[in-house]
């Protein structure tokens, strides 16, 4: 038996004890945007040091101004070196009510067709997927004493809260987190039964605006139409937004985006994508950006803009005639190309005040910035893992656009100049960010599996 | 010494044991909008039903599909009967963190400048107001053993919430209910120092809309564009409701609104009135609804269209890039002559359902309808009224129109064929609705003092 197989078989021999272990991280809120669980996010933090250390890495928690950093290096051997990135903090997981067990009580469900998968906050995003690599590291460690190459893992703790710390820590720590190539598990598979690679990714300016009208709430009786009423503002703000084409209005929001290369365009159009079973799986039918674009094209090479939350005045239960004193509202665009995102929240802020009345103000709250990426797939290490992941699959492993952020992905490409190899086994009904977050079981087996011969064709 | 001069005297003599009455009732925390308090709402009609049997009214707590009606008589003497309506029921207290002492432990605060303010949840709206005209009938029959003309007392508990209840319990107890004229104290001064008779009020017609999008919450980066955004949807909406002169937009929506009597605008143009200064008051200075009219006509005389509450996504701290499943707004019509509730409200439908998109639904419920009133103020009873209200206060006490709704006061008119007599003691800067909530001392003690006049007088 080659050391790949015996590997292999350590891996499937050793699921049930790589689903405890990724239980004990599942069960930590590591909820980066809520100031309330930062004591438990730290926690997460030391669990994962903790857990590496027993797969043979020299594992540190690094502090931040923000939440910590893990970093763990197994450098033993010689060969081409890897630095892979994942992050340990989790989504909110309201609205509560919507699920149906404990988010942070994991468990394995098996559905009617006999499946079974992993359901938690953070099961595919990104505690899962993370774990994959992990424990495919665990598996070489276990049955030849070392890993094929050289390892250093990165785990951030607020990539679900704008990521602000993670730039200054490569910068003070470049030489020790330098490698060959990088890595990241936070995509997804292309279907149940195709591996993907993800070659680009859209970029993210994330802004908070709250417009503040009286001093206080008003009676809308004796107040109404005299007063200006913040919902209004803000919605007359969001609306304004798009024009009926459902381009968006920002001026110059589209510097910087060219119309799609014909080759990446063919290759798309070669995938076998409906928008209608795109749509027809979240219950809509009906594509909402801009016309005359399919919804591949808009979600892999569009930018947007999303009203992620909105609010103001009373949302209990039954009814007040208020006039609220204030109304915000929290805005993500996504990015592509080279579109800045610091020219996209300048030209965002002006859009915003012009269409504040001159009695009410509004204030601004940054939620991170990131550039779009796209590399290269001729590259070798692109070839190599396209050839591991085809071999465990047994059907070719595509390269795909990614509709989301990753701005690590960005960071690392441009502060240690080395390509990122992406390769997640996320599905689109994964519900990360919704209630009932899961992930396949097969997707966790089959991950770790994939990262076994990653990292032997690497 | 006069009967009248001495119940006066012993107005001012048991002040303090009535401010000790009302607290009482202040305490009780009867929100009926929100059926967490459904039995203290009822715990406070009964206090309200106890308090009128020791003013010797014949009071019963009366259930109804909702939270109950009190009603009390006293009819032991001839002359011209009234109703006297009230409402017992207050307002939501969120945003709690703005209190800034516990909205239901009511105290006396004494401003710098020496006067001295009830403050608590329901001081002004309408607690405070009701209990001027029952401490009243309190006085009075300590002094002479009788009141001086046969009072019917209805105290509501749903005015905050709807008050689907009222017309079928007007309609079910008609001949109980039935006096020569009616008499409501939930309205305000027309400043400390003037008194004042509303004689005419908008209507009301309460909706609210939630926006169904996808079956779930989705990440705003893999749906982006292509998928319908709720928030999106809301704010179209919102935002199309009114076009750059301030006018509604909604097909008829002006259908029964008449230019002002000239008369009446002639009245309203002695009153010394300041748009800056009423907008100034709550720190705004840009009237807000149609061009071209004043604040005074548009709050009066205009209808307007008030997005009360709003809320869609994530509005915790930090930030969550998720396109939410629905959204959802409260909206009030306010609503002036002939305007019908009915047909603004299948108007409105109409509008929303325009708006949106064939893979999105959406869903409407009712909160209340209520149409305009007006009265002539040349009948006796606003005369003596008027008399009784100038001689307390020492100034000519002003007709005024209300740009608030109390739909009973409709509902009188049309359901028992008798004029209401508007009078309250409440000033602009109460804070009704409003966190830290307030009635002048000064309106409680010269509003009790008012309606021993009146029920002199009358």
């Amino acid at each position: 038996m080659s050391d790949l197989d015996a590997v292999l078989a350590r891996v499937d021999a050793d699921l049930d004890a790589a689903i405890d272990r990724l239980f004990a991280t599942l069960r930590l809120k590591s909820i980066s945007t809520d100031p309330a669980y930062a004591a438990e996010t730290r926690a997460c933090a030391e669990w994962h040091a903790a857990d590496l250390a027993s797969v043979g890495f020299d594992a540190s928690v690094r502090d931040t101004a923000g939440h910590p950093m893990v970093v763990a290096h197994n450098r033993s051997v010689a060969g081409t070196s890897v630095l892979f990135y994942g992050h340990y903090d989790v989504q909110p997981v309201d609205p509560l009510e919507l699920w149906e067990h404990d988010p942070f009580a994991p468990s394995v469900e098996t559905r009617p067709d006999g499946s079974r998968m992993i359901v938690g906050r953070g099961a595919a995003d990104d505690k899962g997927q993370l774990m994959t690599f992990v424990e495919a590291c665990r598996a070489w460690k276990a049955v030849t004493g070392k890993l094929p190459i050289p390892v250093t893992v990165l785990l951030e703790g607020e990539e679900e809260s704008g990521g602000v710390n993670l730039p200054p820590f490569l910068d003070a720590n470049t030489d020790e987190l330098r490698a060959d190539l990088a890595l990241i598990c936070d995509t997804n598979m292309w279907d149940p039964q195709t591996p993907a690679i993800t070659t680009s990714l859209r970029g993210l300016c994330g802004e908070e605006i709250t417009i503040h009208a009286a001093d206080r709430d008003l009676h809308s009786g004796f107040y109404g139409s005299a007063a200006a009423n913040p919902n209004h503002v803000l919605a007359r703000i969001i609306a304004d937004l798009r024009d009926e084409e459902g381009h968006i209005t920002i001026p110059g929001f589209y510097d910087g985006v060219p119309e799609l290369p014909r080759a990446l365009k063919e290759s798309w159009a070669k995938l076998d994508f409906s928008t209608q079973a795109f749509l027809g799986e979240v219950g809509l039918s009906v594509p909402a950006g801009e016309k005359g674009r399919s919804a591949l094209e808009m979600v892999w090479s569009r930018p947007t803009c999303e009203v992620n939350g909105m609010g103001g005045g009373y949302q209990g239960a039954g009814f007040k005639t208020v006039i609220p004193a204030q109304a915000s509202a929290k805005i993500s665009f996504r990015l592509v190309f080279d579109q800045d995102p610091h020219k996209v929240r300048a030209a965002f802020r002006e859009f915003v005040k012009a269409r504040v009345p001159a009695d009410c103000r509004v204030e601004f709250m940054e939620h991170g910035s990131g550039t779009a990426a796209a590399f290269d797939t001729g590259a070798p290490a692109f070839q190599k893992t396209q050839g591991a992941l085809t071999a465990e699959w047994g059907r070719e492993a595509v390269f795909v656009g990614g509709g989301g952020s990753i701005p690590v992905t960005t960071l690392i490409k441009d502060k240690l100049g080395i390509d990122v190899v992406m390769v997640g086994f996320g599905l689109s009904d994964d519900r990360i960010h919704s209630p009932n977050e899961k992930y396949d079981l097969k997707s966790f087996h089959k991950g770790i599996r994939s990262w076994v011969r990653i990292l032997a064709a690497l």
